[in-house]
């Protein structure tokens, strides 16, 4: 049973018809020959629009598509990167998903997504493999906070229901901006990340929890949180104009309010913490702890940790921290707690920066402030790939095993 | 804390306004103010899209929308029977879902999905209440039978964890055609109606496993499992060409082949069982294993238990069944199970039909008919609702308090 398949690949059933050197992506719906990618990475779609006057794909840009026989409209974009890819169609200006694959949730709405195989190799760390399988389950719980019922996934390791006496140390992982707590182990596959490095013995058995991070208390402007871009001027035009206007949250860092990830700093604290702590088997202490996010979720996860270091030992942030714009000042940023490297190195056991790297030098230059300000920090970086799930695949492969050790 | 929410609203984030006396549906993207469901039950949608001739909204028929201002086409549909329904939007002949809701997997695709709001009270028992919750976990396994890696999700009770020594019933529980693993608790909100079930103590504590009935063997004609209708003909035209053809699978009842479900009850009985009882506490024997499905999933379900009554002891069918197409036989039908009402009737504790009451009398023909013939049922009507999931969630809601008694 040395079977090694893509974890997406979920229905097993796919009797559509791709051209031959095309591969449908397995993302696709069952059945559904297009998109398929070509040996060289270059990608054919294929939408059904018989009456329309305009398709396109957009794909790293836009790509217009030609009307074939049938009102079947094709095109086949550039190679692309490796990796999972967001896309969306747009027929004569309508924006949506591409009927033809599963849906993905980012940017604030179900996207149509594609991936680009690696090889099985390369591949091997996200895919379903013929190792034990810990499991993802829904958790639902009241936030005080922020006065709602509220989702988690909760990862539990391969021997959680086994090993009835073990208690477990607790990561906590954060998606992006406009995803939610699906993304981790839907886009992201964690939970075979972690199955692989478990059964190889290279990381620690451990929970990991997979919050919203999209909180506001009540009254609060939630605006940050909702989609924006293209989809967010088609399906909410009154509150993302053009110009700018509601949809654009004041403050003072890159459209970021002064009081980002307030709410769900506290509501972590308050509510998330202790109901996983009452429910699952969890080890005590901030030695225990961690937490880590991409992109937003990497700031927020900075901006938690930083202001709480009582309470957690591990940090990671994904394409995304509190620096790496410039501005950097041990002294004073993060409210100074940069400022006693020794001190700050014996309390925080890892401070990880992972990015892709054709994402700019922001975190590169942030890592080399940290370094030159005496502050201990890993640098990881993912190659050639940009702002994107492969790269926050990569860094939790690299960041994991250097937990709780 | 005496909180009642709709459990799919899980964002607690919504900023777009909708007219007055709108609301915004429940499984709207975070921020989205369309569709919203009018006190009288109509419905408004909108979709942008500034180029385009024409544009449909696909809900009980097709709805013709009108362009206005800044190329935002609306259209208000007649009432809506209460409940979740999925829906598409057509774009200039292009289907697809539209952007402004989560999507839900069914006809095999990614549809939209809009909730027409029961009363509080009439809603309670499949929304997040404030009682205690079992999870929901995702469980991936290798299937010898078809030759995949393939995934359930599983329930567990609220008291699963704490009770560290008890053993549960199990019940088996299968989506409808086009839908998947994900369809039970996503569309059909199966956690919570237990959950609320199992707080007031009319049902057991249960495991519910909730597999993809889509299963073929390797080589086999996976296509009675695929995308059709409307969707198929846009994303897959040479497996469904408009006349029938390679789509419409060969077999004597309703266009199923002859070999119908023997994949998916091979599948179970050699994989999905056994590896749920190797990996959860699961008491054993048949009077602690049941079956139920909708539709396709209850034709599978009673193809599966009626020819494994040793395996099993509950049966239930909503809308669908092995009967209520007519030619029922009680010395014949399904290999003459019924023949002997006596040793039926001791032998299975439960036979369960369900069906909306505008789904039309075949299934309270069959209950008729076995009753005739000396078999014991029971038949439950879901007053006002069709071929839809709210029919279902009544139908387990009215199930489940029966079983392992």
């Amino acid at each position: 049973m040395k079977k090694l398949l893509l974890a997406v690949a979920v229905c097993g059933i796919c009797w559509g018809q791709a051209p031959e050197d095309c591969k449908p992506s397995s993302l696709n719906i069952p059945g559904a020959p297009y998109p398929c990618v070509h040996s060289d990475r270059s990608v054919t779609f294929r939408v059904a629009a018989p009456d329309a006057q305009k398709v396109q794909v957009r794909l790293s840009g836009s790509h217009e598509m030609t009307k074939g026989k049938d009102g079947l409209w094709m095109v086949t974009i550039p190679p692309q990167v490796v990796g999972f890819h967001y896309y969306s169609i747009a027929v004569d200006g309508a924006v949506t998903a591409d009927p033809a694959t599963r849906t993905f949730f980012g940017s604030g709405w179900d996207n149509s997504g594609v991936e680009i195989p690696e090889s099985p190799l390369d591949a091997a760390y996200y895919s379903a493999r013929d190792v034990p399988h810990g499991q993802v389950s829904q958790r639902w719980y009241y936030s005080k906070v922020t006065g709602t019922w509220r989702r988690c996934y909760v990862y539990t390791p391969p021997d959680y229901e086994s090993n009835s006496k073990v208690r477990y140390p607790v990561l906590y992982l954060l998606h992006g901006w406009g995803e939610n707590e699906q993304g981790w182990h839907t886009q992201g596959h964690a939970d075979l990340i972690m199955d692989n490095l478990i059964a190889e013995k290279k990381a620690k058995p451990m929970i990991i929890v997979m919050d919203n991070l999209n909180a506001v208390k009540p009254g609060e402007d939630a605006s940050l949180y909702a989609a924006r871009g293209s989809i967010a001027r088609l399906v909410v035009p009154e509150a993302a104009p053009a110009g700018g206007g509601r949809g654009a949250p004041g403050g003072a860092r890159g459209g970021f309010p002064s009081n980002f990830g307030g709410a769900f700093t506290e509501m972590l604290l308050t509510d998330v913490i202790p109901m996983i702590e009452r429910t699952y088997r969890v080890a005590p202490g901030r030695e225990n702890r961690a937490m880590a996010g991409l992109s937003m979720g990497g700031m927020q996860s900075f901006t938690t940790v930083l202001a709480n270091t009582d309470k957690f030992a591990y940090l990671g942030g994904f394409s995304g921290s509190s620096g790496g714009r410039g501005g950097f000042d041990p002294k004073t940023s993060s409210n100074g707690v940069f400022a006693n490297a020794d001190v700050f190195n014996k309390k925080m056991k890892l401070l990880f920066l992972g990015i892709g790297s054709v994402e700019g030098p922001g975190t590169k230059n942030f890592s080399n402030e940290l370094t030159k300000a005496g502050i201990k920090n890993v640098y990881f970086e993912s190659p050639g790939t940009a702002h994107e799930w492969l790269t926050w695949r990569r860094c939790l492969d690299d960041f994991a095993p250097r937990l709780f050790k």
